[in-house]
């Protein structure tokens, strides 16, 4: 078995230098698996309690007699190497160092000897420097920030890996706010032991990833990297956002995590090579997780629109017009006649159909399963302004029904504050994703379309 | 006095065709009246009524012994032309049709008829088939949407113009959502009276309006806009999202208001010529109207980054050294020593300037206040994530203080949900403008700096 599996699928943890006071690191993760009712054993670890909020606390790991899957440790840097000892006599199986005083501050040494520790037990070592792991199915969270800063995101497909504790927990957020479902969540800090490269490769064989998102400043092994990509090549989306595009950026990383960038145009030219799709902007990266968890292979490039909003229904076109790849389709003359037979007199039979500010769940439904149906349309681009006389939850609630019976690639555009913002997160929480910007819409059904053809290829 | 004044300051109103059933244009109209506080005098006309909701009506306009600056037409449209020439004797000096049934279906001769009458009598005319007329300070607001499912945006500088009405209510919406200011708003519909240019021309003159921003699908007299462009070259930064771009996009907006959306490089060329800011997507709209409502002009290109996440910064220092026009700034020695003195020892001085994610007000303010006395640095951006322990209400009091009191451009940078919109919302509406992506804001700084290099040129 894969030692990887330990960290996020254990049946028991240990929490070294779990502690009862709140805001403490070691309180807080004791507190998340507490609070999401992580339902495997808990063992706490404190070298000066018997005992913390009621639950009886070890000295050390060594003490206790039972199978430890994962120990989290959350004490000083210079107690670290003498603790994950103990873990490697104690059995345990895989370790999270949260304690940042390594590398990042230029004790090489303290980490090389952690790096060793794990090494010679055979633990897998996250870490240190780092916020650790979120698993949304086994309930796993070694975040140590303050719940009431950052929303939690439901459980999904998309599984998101971070150097960087910040960005991680920002993008976590994001996913969040957004309502789209996270499987895990790594930020691996100075990658003592794993590295994003192991983790893509863990995460390419994990069956409750369906995408694979990375942030990172630069790659740790080039070479380990290209193999894995390698092997891997076209079997799963992976959406990569790499910081130091630019000189200046570059410079900027190496300051933060010591990364060495690396030349940007040589490493897009890997990426690209083996399928990944790049994101430039934090905002590019939730847009393409959004699509790749929630959507399959489109049967082609031909997209058909849908509004309530006519400007609206313009703008989007004009951005698909301007994507590379994706195109507007024709409609087929049985689906003209169809939508002929069943709109409204005002409405013009045409690609973007423009069904007026009036429409209801019952013009969007008759509109939506027609141009499914047709064979010249391969995705869907369905605009909903709420801020119409039709837009309301009924409407919404159509779209989601539309969306689960459909076999085509469908997402939503609706721009708003508010009220809008209430029926996005009830679409996209119902599996629909919902798009913010003419846009962005046209950036992800492009990488959709761009990373399934490149499959095809492989 | 310009005709067009009527329109957004008139002393007194007239509703014709109010009503008081609920939802009714008419009603919801009125209402808008009532409820805003609009503080001249209203009067009701309704050929069915002498009495609305208590207030008295009239049958006619012609019955209204006293003085109209501007009458709101919903009426079937058939109707307008007699209630127009009603208009016209009563001495009112503008109206805004919004009732819908002209051009837009093909009934060109009765919206020349109505242009006409409007013309004879010396009367400003918005519409048909229009949402009319928002202006925050005097309260005036024409617009028949159902409040609950748009947000009003609070008093401000932005100006904004659409053709189209869909749009125009989504961009209210999002100028609400992202908290800041709103001057005055037209959808100005088939434009059988006044037009964008007039509009635009207006509003160049209106002290109340800093920066205006404009969604068109077609110019409609290409002349007269290039004219009024040169006039009034550089006087104000002027945003506009033109529809249309693409052939297939052209083709759409034809469909949709008959516009004859031209070619887009000549369009685009001319609205770089007169040192339009050309904005690509609805959400470019609102980033560029955002930063030209808040800043001035800048006077360098060099921008500083404070961070308290480091692969933000490092994202952000991407996204800048991308842009045109703009790049990092070099901190002078003396900013270099002073922050020495006063950072803790773990802080890297250099820009991007990473505060790390325990930085607080006392640290933002010390960096902040040090980089703006920097010579060798023209404009901020100030990252901070509120997932960070440092990020709370104090640290956003804070910089709202700091940006009081700077005389170089200052923009926020915060990405997030819940906790992160609330202290965006509360920046915003204080002044400080908040983006959420790396991306937004090198885009944004590059804008504002454009334009004002432009005005320079002039």
């Amino acid at each position: 078995m894969n030692q990887i599996n330990y960290l996020f699928k254990p049946k028991s943890v240990a929490i070294i230098g779990a502690s009862r006071i709140p805001g403490k690191v070691g309180n807080i993760i004791l507190m998340n698996y507490l609070n999401e009712g992580y339902p495997g054993k808990i063992f706490l670890v404190n070298k000066n309690a018997d005992s913390i909020m009621g639950m009886r606390s070890y000295r050390r790991v060594t003490e206790i007699k039972e199978r430890i899957d994962s120990a989290v440790i959350a004490v000083p840097a210079e107690v670290v190497p003498a603790v994950m000892e103990d873990c490697g006599k104690a059995g345990v199986r895989s370790v999270v160092v949260v304690s940042g005083g390594f590398s990042e501050i230029g004790k090489t040494d303290l980490q090389d000897q952690i790096a060793g520790i794990a090494k010679k037990y055979g633990m897998a070592l996250i870490g240190p420097n780092c916020l650790g792991i979120m698993d949304s199915r086994s309930r796993i969270n070694t975040l140590f920030l303050p719940s009431y800063k950052l929303a939690k995101p439901r459980v999904g497909g998309v599984s998101f890996i971070a150097q960087s504790g910040a960005v991680g927990s920002v993008i976590l957020d994001m996913i969040a706010g957004e309502g789209f479902g996270l499987s895990k969540f790594v930020s691996y800090g100075n990658a003592a032991g794993l590295d994003e490269t192991d983790l893509i490769d863990y995460l390419m064989e994990d069956e409750e990833t369906k995408v694979i998102v990375i942030y990172v400043e630069g790659i740790k092994n080039g070479r380990k990297f290209i193999s894995m990509a390698n092997k891997f090549k076209g079997k799963k989306p992976v959406v990569i956002l790499k910081a130091g595009r630019t000189e200046a950026g570059s410079k900027a990383a190496h300051s933060h995590t010591a990364s060495l960038a690396g030349n940007y145009q040589t490493n897009e030219a890997v990426f690209r090579q083996f399928g990944f799709t790049i994101a430039n902007d934090l905002s590019d990266l939730l847009y393409f997780a959004k699509i790749f968890e929630s959507e399959g292979e489109p049967k082609g490039n031909r997209i058909g629109i849908i509004t309530n909003g006519g400007g609206v229904g313009v703008l989007t076109t004009d951005a698909i017009s301007s994507s590379k790849g994706i195109t507007l389709g024709e409609l087929s003359k049985k689906t003209a006649e169809d939508l002929r037979k069943v709109m409204p007199v005002l409405v013009n039979i045409r690609n973007p159909l423009d069904l007026a500010g009036d429409a209801d769940d019952k013009r969007y439904h008759d509109a939506i399963s027609m141009m499914m149906e047709d064979p010249q349309i391969d995705m869907l681009v369905v605009i909903i302004l709420f801020q119409t006389p039709g837009g309301d939850s009924r409407l919404a609630s159509e779209l989601v029904n539309m969306k689960i019976s459909s076999d085509k690639p469908m997402v939503a555009l609706s721009i708003g504050s508010a009220y809008t913002e209430m029926h996005k997160m009830m679409m996209e929480e119902s599996g629909l994703p919902v798009y913010d910007s003419p846009r962005s819409v046209a950036l992800s059904l492009e990488a959709l379309l761009s990373f399934y053809q490149f499959r095809k290829g492989c």
